[in-house]
């Protein structure tokens, strides 16, 4: 440990085996992480429950494998995103404890059942394509301790789905709002919840869609104050920082 | 008359004063227009009740005097888009029936009162910077004889003032939507209205806004099926083809 | 039947069961919908006559053919777009009134003949490339009941063709014209023609066409007032509009 | 009262005046806010705090004076966006609470003290000239009940000046980075501290920073996962979502 | 024959068959291209000696040997652009003289050996990547009767190879110049000598090259005067303007 | 004179007062130009008819006045584009001989009138706001020596209008069109015309007309082959161009 | 002195007046920058020679003047760039050695003629328009002691005065190129000297240049190995990064 | 050789047996090579220890293993960048020296061990996708005779991973800074370290990162002095200019 190697030359220092001006050297040439500051954040204790993350897209099933086994000493819930069911397959010989989210395309591993949120965070979609994003968002809010709600197929241009969802919705601490094509979503959402709503534009559409970014210039422009945006199709980041925002606090 | 033109030539044909041949020739060097394909439309009563639009952006006041009094002796009414009052003055000289429109920043004559439409277009506008594109729609449409409604400052972000207007929307034969920003009104419109709706995207915004793209890559977009769309702040063309789609019926 | 709900909690406050503060409390925990606001739209006979759509892709066979299945027993007409023969095939042994339609890459099925429709829709396109999006255009108009003409491969380079087809394009009363490339088609047409033209802008073409982005761009700055725009290859969406604007009026 | 209204319909219908098909109509047509869906927000006391905001740009003082003064009347601070002393002389007139902030350009009238924070916001900018951004954000946090702190000319090419100020940034509860140029600053803080990060793209730059843009898509990509990202120059939103965020729980 | 018919119709006229004012209503009502108008182009004879083009691609060979069938019996060389082999040995089966050029990925079919260009047309591009698009282009403009010389490989980081060629390249009547990446081949080319330079971008490169469209903007904007462009990778179009421009005077 | 150093060099040589080793360094030190590649044109009394030309925008009266009158001295024509008649009247205080052509926002100093053209070249612009680029391409053509003929104000719109002047345009050798919004003009006279097409797009229009780039992408994605493209705004360029493509050939 | 805080802090382990526990938890609280990270770099001499550089724009001629102020006790040289007379005026009166650039918009004050550099840097831009760029570069290589040559207006369409300066270019260790329009010139003079070339994109063109974006995609572009790119209209940086580049060594 | 040409000619010109005229003729028509200006750079010797690159992508092994057996003679370093094990397997048959590299997906043949640099050339890479390119640029400063150190997955999210590398890196003469998402890295590294910064963009991250522009845009704009940028995943480019750089000064 660092501060033990910090700790044992100041003794050296007080017993007289090394001179002040021998223990500045020895300081300055230390590895960095070694004087703490690896992490500068003090509120250590809120790490707890955060989970470990693989960016399963481009990964092979044994590279994966390798990861999580790696991880798995750790006590914390593990997530794979963007991974198919062979990946599952590999992974589940790692840890009997994976799951398969077919909607999420994610893995789950979960080591940790502390409900480390407050409220309800509530994930709502426009339409059944951006399913995969949003139950991405969903899963992540999930394994960071947090009880989640959805709304899936409430796009704007049907907005008595939505308005049907209102009193669940109405409970929420944070809205998780996904959507493609004109990214609408957000921007009504927003409007009738005051809680911090964070927007998710999906790759969901075609032609001048451009692949999401349609959506993603939308939500920017939200005319709703409570909005804020993520890139593209990034459904854990949007679970990721929802759960940061109902997180319990000390 | 170009009819007279051929009609002569006809009679000299039948007369021998010119042959058949040379009436061949001759056929082939009329002007283009004077066969009457100057415009192919048939059904040229069609265009009784149509304006005569002069876009005065970027034209001095005394080029578009000009213009409007070569246009008087015509029995249309007269729409002067994008001017100032300046020009509003100098016009004024031309024709004492010319009337200045503030919001919509444009200049109108009536000739004619004639009401060409058959339903009610309703304009609809998302903020408060949203009308001057809303009005200059909503003028074009009066102009070409049709009963307007409007419902200014409904943004999405405030969907219960949408809301507090669908009676007089859900009478509406044809519905302009006009919204900068994220543009996701004629998307809430158009679902919650089965008529054909022009989404106006306007300049309104800053930032990634870029000057009513954003607007418009939205509307284009949108989820709902009955909308069409036109070019940035362009509330004339809006105005138009609602009064074609709500123009009576032979 | 949600009136029947509110009307007998309105007995009930009749019959002195339910005081008017209790009957108050009831009305606001009603679901939306209930009161009648699901569609805002008062005039609903106006949607006969409007298919049901299945956006086909990225939709397996089987889902298809599920959705279609829950459809049939409305008696709309049913459309599926962008499907090809392998999900007919499956939608087949769900109605056997399926029919695939290869150019348009879709699937009818028709239950309702009536003419909804009261003049013709005259569909245009530019280059045979772009016949896929015009057929489904033309066919959305048909399933809604309209007559339709149409004018293949009338390309702008090429300018006498589409004066060839003049005497049936003066005849509609909306014009729907499709182009990749530079999409100048609809300009073009909308000089001719004093109709609405619905504007379908193709991804047909290479390099600085931009996936039908450019023939977008043109024709949303079309210089002719009467054309209105969609999405990219969304042939639907343009019969769609055209069939509303073709629509028999009360 | 709206409330009232409907008592006294059902009051009617207890009595008889008014049989339940009466009263079912007469609901239909009540205005629909009447029914308290104006706004769908159940937890309407979460609502105290919120300032009334002016977005003064564009404006005329006379416009913005005439505003300030039919919003006076509520208790809530209000806060004037993008104005200059102009503006300012102006509403000084209407109230004598009126701030001029040279720095964020705004002018703010206290009416309201109450601490809605609970933790501390911290406000950091990369360069002097974000400054005007970080100031917008800060005056937002401040008229809606926060503590507020600040780092100026922090940028990630002198990161020595984010770690000096790592004891204060550690305390906070939510951070907002101001970034213009390549907009790596939100994910350095990101990486340094656990808490959720709302990053600020700034249009300071010349060249390729495309007025904004390249900051917006820089922060759009953060490595780090609790950034999330509002649109160029849009202080007062971040500072309004960091609000919510260190929001006292009920 | 369209002459024939309307001079008949002239002729029932002259005999008094038919009245002139008949003669008006059934002139009216011939196809449009009866009067001539089909092309305009008076000098119908400069049509001799273009090429019949079939866009191969995404055409199936079956469709090609069709469209070449129908061709053959003009005597027209025949072009068949971006096509395989499988292409090329369908149609050798409708046409013995078919030709298949691998640098080009197309197929001729030369019926017409006549000599129609004045001077030499000289086809230069940068690199090895960009050897399709000029073969095309140098092929294009030999089976449009011009002496055709190529300089392949001489982009302008290696400046020598371009001057190496300067004999023959001054010799040249037109140039053309293909280059990907920066594209800067034409302004070069267009600096050291006076004739008209066409441009084609291609789309070789990777990154930031766009698929061609930096090396299409860059050539747009070339500081030698004598330059312009078609579109990437239209190495056809280029042959094709090059041989109008090298076309022998009458 | 070059010639003369390196004959000089060539007689020490032959005299003996020069090795043929000391030759061959000299030789390598001479500046590049003495060689006689300071321009690679061979045909260098093509160049004669080329006017001079300064780019007037951006430079001072005063700059280009100087510059003018260094290139008085040769017998050029000189042309100076995007200039004001400020720029003009200190022009003309250099030489007489200065015009101002306001249309163009040019100054032209004619001192040579030689007939440089073969055939006619005609400039078509589709609306008034073209009309100083297409201005500013005719008179380039003519001071290069060139017939020209004008079609303005022919947009596509009104189709008729480019077919009244369709005698004129048949008999031209170069068309130049000029066009902004859609740009379609090139592509409408392209395919009614067998010449080259020089098109110029204008930065005319609004919104998503982008200053320019919507007309310039859509002529570049012509369906019509005998198109190619210049800069924006650039109808010097195209005139240009059309001179060179005109030249009487040698 | 942060050393002295150390060493003192040391010291009082030493004798015994602190415990290593309190030592450590000191040690932690300094700040970050005491303990030597703030550059990390170690070279630290290496610095010298370094101007000290204000970026003129947007800064008032007082806030200007303040910071040279504060500087002046340093010994390095001072660069504003992109500002004004009526700056350098102010400044001249804070320094008596402030002299003003009128080419490169720039103030320099020299306090250190050291010869840093070891070779020569070329600075070569294309047109005149690129001046300003390119002597900001050469100043900035200047003030921080390297020998400048320059070769202006050898743009890529006249290759014959770039191959003129071949002599001095050749004798090069850094070559900075600065153009703009189709940005090519860095490519050929990549493609003559094996040196680094820093290519600078302007924002020098019209239309289709998009104010720098077009030279600046070419660059990266580049054919030649040896060119790396700066932001657009960054002669400071290109000048900075050759000055690195052509420092001496240890 | 050349040099021997103009000699013979010389000599001729000495013994009489040409006349200095003819020898002037002569010598224009030489090829421009042999006039020694194939390349102007003067200082050829700087040339050793360049390797011969061949860009492996789209070409097929049989392509690439003639080039490099006509490469073999020249005693460089051979480079082939983007190719896969067939390619090897097919260099090998040609070279036993070929060595292939996985993570750099390259083939190198190393024939010239000589140490051409003088310092050190470290390149750091942000996340485990940027690998390949950092080791393409890794792998290619080595066959340029230089030493490598390298730091992989040090993105700007976890800082002190970036810091414990710091001894290595304050060692380097050149550091290349690879970076894909936002591309804040070398904007850091700038900061920390004096040295010049090659920036290298990678086509690492999805949605918003448009494939490696978001992060060659950020790069662009660094507020760090000592950034210069290549284009998207062109390790190549900047393992060549740093060895450039670094190269042993004559």
């Amino acid at each position: 440990m660092n501060r033990q190697n910090i700790l044992r030359l100041l003794e050296k220092i007080k017993q007289g085996t090394m001179t002040p001006d021998q223990g500045l050297e020895a300081l300055k040439k230390l590895p960095f992480e070694d004087l703490g500051f690896a992490r500068v954040d003090h509120h250590r204790t809120i790490r707890h429950g955060f989970p470990e993350v693989v960016f399963g897209q481009g990964k092979k099933p044994d590279q994966v494998a390798a990861i999580v086994r790696s991880l798995l000493s750790q006590k914390s819930n593990i997530l794979i995103t963007r991974c198919d069911r062979n990946t599952y397959n590999r992974v589940r010989r790692v840890s009997s404890k994976a799951r398969y989210h077919d909607d999420a395309r994610a893995v789950s591993i979960v080591q940790d059942s502390t409900a480390y949120g407050e409220g309800i965070i509530h994930v709502v979609c426009a339409g059944t394509t951006d399913i995969p994003v949003a139950e991405e968002a969903a899963l992540t809010a999930r394994l960071m301790g947090n009880k989640v709600e959805t709304t899936f197929d409430a796009g704007v241009a049907g907005i008595h789905r939505l308005l049907s969802a209102r009193e669940s919705l109405a409970r929420a601490s944070v809205i998780i709002a996904v959507a493609g094509m004109e990214g609408a979503l957000p921007s009504v959402v927003g409007g009738l919840f005051s809680v911090p709503i964070i927007a998710v534009p999906s790759s969901t559409g075609y032609g001048s869609s451009l692949g999401g970014i349609t959506a993603l210039l939308a939500m920017l422009n939200s005319c709703a104050s409570n909005v804020t945006v993520v890139n593209i199709d990034n459904g854990f980041g949007a679970g990721y920082v929802a759960s940061l925002i109902n997180r319990k606090r000390p």
